[in-house]
């Protein structure tokens, strides 16, 4: 039996995927991993998740060059949402670490303050210089 | 405008939910909030999830007495998941901080290591002792 079965893949063949930051732990993203998606990040060591929205394997960082190295897949205790621990990399070797397509560091960065959702953390690259 | 109206709901009415540990920053646990449960979340200011297998309102330790005092709250870029860093609160002050209904203290305790998912962390206490 493939570890790749005791995973519990959903109604559409993924499962959820959180990627957290090794060092900080800061919860960086969140997406999907197909089958493939999952088999391949193992080879590669780096993540590639399943674009619901383009339909299609999506290496991370393929565009950016923010390409996450997996240093740890972990499974729940439901076998239906992995957690991939990840160093996040950059770029160019001066900018910061960016996972998210705004140019921050985190895709969490609104934060509900009094009934709203506040923008807490800095744009640190302009996405316009990320995805050119 | 609400600000739950700014959550992209899917198709269920649900959007998923990382619950983080303040201080540690360890990914505990994974789950479902519908709509009335992030109102909820709020109000109390103590995690209330949306059980998918029972189809309701689920108070975070409302069986174990494992209760998640909500910290902060996140929203990501897509508006489409939700971060909570949480307190994990004991049903017994000497207990340790059990976060998973196998008595561990996340859900992420099993790796990936050369082609089999190992268990990592440990129970720290017997389910039958937090369920009763």
């Amino acid at each position: 039996m493939s570890w790749l079965d005791e995973v519990k893949w959903d109604g559409d063949g993924l499962v959820p995927a959180i990627a957290q930051e090794v060092g900080s732990n800061d919860v960086l993203m969140f997406a999907y991993m197909s089958r493939e998606s999952l088999a391949r990040t193992v080879e590669l060591g780096e993540a590639v998740y399943w674009s619901r929205s383009r339909q299609r394997l999506w290496r991370k960082g393929e565009d950016s060059g923010n390409v996450q190295k997996v240093r740890e897949l972990r499974l729940d205790c439901d076998g239906d949402v992995v957690l991939l621990k990840v160093e996040q990399m950059r770029a160019d070797p001066a900018d910061p670490a960016i996972a998210c397509h705004t140019g921050r560091h985190s895709c969490f960065f609104r934060a509900w303050r009094n009934g709203a959702w506040d923008t807490v953390e800095p744009v640190l690259k302009d996405p316009a210089t990320i995805y050119r």
